[in-house]
């Protein structure tokens, strides 16, 4: 690292002393000693700083367990026993964005006997067929309290033939139904609309089978997320998802969804890693695709219709998928780059020069950044208060610590002798990446914390990407705080717009002028979250109409009555658009 | 790399004055010194022997120039232009195996008038309106010349919206079709059966966009894989697919098939890189789901019926793919071990230990090593000839040479000290890389210059793919040489018994034995080359009729009278199965 050290921009020290072992600032007016102890703009609180990022962290995985972020294994149901529901409550019950959509409940679905709780008891027993107010409350309400339904009956199948039976007698009876996982959608897709049966899957919670030598898991749908890592990290392996959610949602409903969180710029979409899925249709059909195989070229390859497809062709009750085996080595930077086209010039460079080793490119712009310094608690910027525009943070995961950090090290370099970083510090342990991935995955808290806030999931080709936050300032003037960060490395743009109040005027300035950008730049108006009952009606934005077309012929050919997960996903109505 | 030499095994020498740079082999007797000139087992030659490799591999790529191996970018046409054709047939004309199939022509569809060659001459101009025999004679008959249509015309469109029109024409008049992309399948999925009109893709060739920052490339379905390869190298990046044919095969034929290949241990299957597609439906209508964003959650993501559906459903015309960044450190090894479950063992380790590096995992037994050295010109066995049970070829690919060598090298020491490996020699140079994966690949050359071959591509549970071979072994006794090797990283044998000739005794040995036992296992009778012709009535070895049922709905939904690639991949009648 000598090459390092004779810029003389470069701090090392002490994880036990102070925080930050190494910056880099080649522009910095203070020139800093390579030293534990000399350094000198801002920084001397730093382990007090780093306690209350862990003190913090703590308090933050309670305050959201509803949703987004982990949670150490709690059940939104433990939040409510201990007492929390109200305090997250106070935090999350705002508004949210998006013109409210007015549905009226399908005539042709029956309502809810005395005689189909009888049959449902008879196939599930008593215990398993839940009419109890207030774990009804629970389910019929979305975690961001967005949307809520009225569903009067919640069931609990423990197998796939249990799933099967109540689709079919369900389906014979016009009973609308929602599958249910950890409920954690931000689109109001796993709530009922109205009284439609919860078949919740959180007791099909069983891992089947898990192959070392391949990497190939296979379990029920309704297996926690975090559950499975902690499973495959004592096997050596990872999950090749991973999302802030872990400690609620269930794979079955990442797969439904087709998840794509912090891993994918690495492992890529379920679509690539779901090997194999048991599905049951909505006639109670089991159709058995859980192969354990990487290639099987028989066929139409039937189970990516399930992936995504937000519950309304099936219910997920059986996964195989492949796992990559752990890699123990992680490095995490956080950079700040001086504009949006160094953070895209950045990307293309690590990328290139990373190469394998890259596993995530974040990015946030200062306005996402000071969000989180001023909302949240305990939180500090580890780089100097000079103002940049972007800030970047890079993670690497290999399988040699010290080959890794040298790779790393020597590309930071680069990268700042070539003026695409301005300023950067490198993590020296795992409570500083946490603390430094906190900067990035804070901001929907923070967001959260400081007002009402119109959230949109963008994808948009990364060089665009930008220039929708610009012009959607532009439009808006100081009326609104609009905030950019996102998964750079995968063109997902999350775009928030934060004011004091939720009031109609400013939605109407956002939208539908936000979704006809993203239209117009062929962007996806869901990179991730899926349309569920929120976006049901927007998919013209990114699909064209014979598309749309085929995905209702598809749907009527598998749910000809349409009971399972209804006014989700396709349109209310495709003749106007025909 | 003093732990290496201190094992008194390893050989090293300049590239220039010998061949094998290092040797691995702790159970030798033959303890040879580090030198560059003092071993003595058998590799006097060497420098004259890779001479012959090179020299070897350029007959190679003539020969076969029909089929799976690259030939620097010649068409079939270019060999028969330049008098290769017989050569060819004369190795490749054998029988391959598999119970014939007997299939009538679908009484519904039309016969060829005057009028529809007017009709398509109007659309695409005289001279893409092909109805030369000797043409046609190419395009009628497969690779293997196991199949053989009788096809009298052979139409090249120029852009989808002549697709569109061709289709839209067949459809009105019930004309079948069979989309023909390289026609390198193995499965008789590329060739007429009858009379269908051949649709060749080969002048929709273009590279429509490539983005720098994303990886994403945009082309049309009939660009070479090897062209986009030699692109987008000079972009600095690859292809996340790669294929002996691809010199010959083209794109859309390798999405229509689901193609594997040799990187799909490292970069997944196409469901995974696949962002994109468009695709003309039977009826003509274009189906635009050209997205080029990785994550795009609005509605069913209905592109993936359209990858591995051997052009029942649609036509793809153009395609929109990520490509990962080209990696510049590549190397290979070499080795021998004693027993299948050393191989296994040795592939968990490698997993684990060479972790992002590792991109091919594959095997061939003794018996497919032997018939390599003894049937193809200019091969060495690079270890001493101790007979071993198995060899493994094992390539990393990274993007730092030092580093990705040592690490290389110290997995093979761990993994040789651990007995896994029993001997093994790590290539030099690229020369030498080749020359090791021609031992690999050349296996199949190598069976149909022995005889008869009858081949069999399955998926099975690692752990148990051997058990087939060993049984097939038992149960042919000395009539056949039952051979086995693959990519056992992807969990894909193939089986390819050789006989001196083709007979029917044998055939009825082998199957429908062979597909009963991978039914048995949960395996899959194609893992990569489809069902075609050859496996339609098979699919219910590796697929319930629950499912085939729902591929059939499928099939009817888009393509109501069949007309698209008829009698291929679904089977004849489901009826006996229901």
């Amino acid at each position: 690292m000598e090459k390092l050290r004779a810029t003389g921009r470069f701090l090392r020290y002490s994880p036990r002393k102070s925080l930050f072992d190494r910056r880099l600032n080649p522009n910095s007016e203070n020139s800093i000693p390579n030293s534990a102890s000399g350094y000198g703009h801002g920084f001397g609180e730093q382990c007090r700083d780093f306690q209350l990022y862990n003190d913090h962290n703590r308090k933050r995985n309670v305050q959201t367990c509803f949703g987004f972020y982990g949670h150490q294994g709690k059940t939104a149901r433990d939040c409510i026993e201990k007492g929390l529901l109200e305090d997250t409550r106070r935090i999350q019950h705002r508004c949210f964005g998006s013109l409210a959509e007015k549905v009226q409940r399908d005539p042709s679905f029956s309502t809810l006997s005395s005689d189909d709780i009888s049959y449902f008891k008879g196939i599930l027993g008593e215990k398993n067929v839940v009419q109890d107010e207030e774990r009804l409350a629970i389910a019929n309400t979305d975690w961001m309290h967005k949307y809520k339904g009225s569903s009067k009956l919640l069931l609990q199948p423990q197998t796939t033939e249990e799933v099967s039976q109540i689709l079919k007698y369900c389906n014979s009876r016009s009973l609308a139904v929602v599958p249910q996982g950890g409920n954690t959608g931000l689109v109001g897709g796993s709530v009922p609309v109205f009284d439609e049966v919860v078949i919740n899957m959180s007791l099909m919670n069983n891992v089947i089978s898990f192959d070392k030598v391949s990497g190939i898991l296979v379990c029920e749908a309704g297996c926690i997320l975090e559950n499975l890592i902690t499973f495959l990290d004592n096997q050596g392996f990872i999950m090749p998802l991973d999302l802030g959610a872990k400690g609620s949602c269930q794979i079955g409903g990442n797969i439904s969804t087709n998840a794509g969180g912090l891993r994918l710029v690495r492992y890529g979409s379920l679509h690539g890693t779901v090997l194999g899925l048991e599905v049951v249709l909505a006639n109670g059909d089991i159709l058995d695709m859980l192969g354990t195989l990487r290639k099987d070229n028989t066929g139409y390859d039937l189970k990516h219709l399930f992936i995504g497809s937000e519950g309304s062709l099936g219910i997920v009750t059986k996964v195989s998928i492949l796992t990559p085996p752990k890699l123990f080595s992680v490095n995490v930077a956080f950079l700040a780059c001086q504009d949006y086209f160094s953070c895209q010039k950045l990307l293309v460079e690590a990328k290139g020069k990373l190469g394998e080793i890259l596993s995530a490119f974040e990015f946030l712009d200062s306005k996402a950044l000071d969000l989180v310094l001023n909302h949240l608690d305990g939180v500090r910027n580890p780089l100097p208060p000079t103002i940049h525009n972007f800030y970047v943070l890079i993670e690497t995961t290999g399988s040699d610590e010290t080959y890794d950090r040298q790779k790393l090290e020597a590309f930071l370099l680069h990268a700042m002798e070539g003026g695409l970083i301005s300023d950067g510090v490198l993590a020296q342990d795992m409570n500083q990446a946490s603390a430094f991935w906190y900067l990035r995955e804070g901001v929907p808290e923070a967001l959260m914390k400081a007002g009402a806030v119109y959230k949109y999931d963008l994808s948009l080709p990364v060089e665009k990407m930008y220039d929708l936050v610009d012009e959607m300032r532009t439009r808006l003037g100081d009326s609104a705080n609009v905030v950019g960060y996102g998964h750079l490395g995968d063109g997902n743009l999350h775009l928030n717009i934060s004011t004091p109040q939720y009031d109609d005027r400013t939605l109407a300035q956002i939208e539908p002028f936000v979704y006809e950008w993203t239209s117009a730049h062929r962007g996806s108006i869901s990179a991730e979250h899926g349309l569920g009952l929120m976006k049901a009606n927007k998919i013209f934005y990114s699909k064209p109409t014979a598309t749309v077309k085929l995905m209702t012929s598809i749907k009527k050919m598998l749910d000809p009555k349409g009971i399972l997960n209804p006014y989700k996903v396709l349109p209310h109505s495709i003749d106007s658009h025909s």
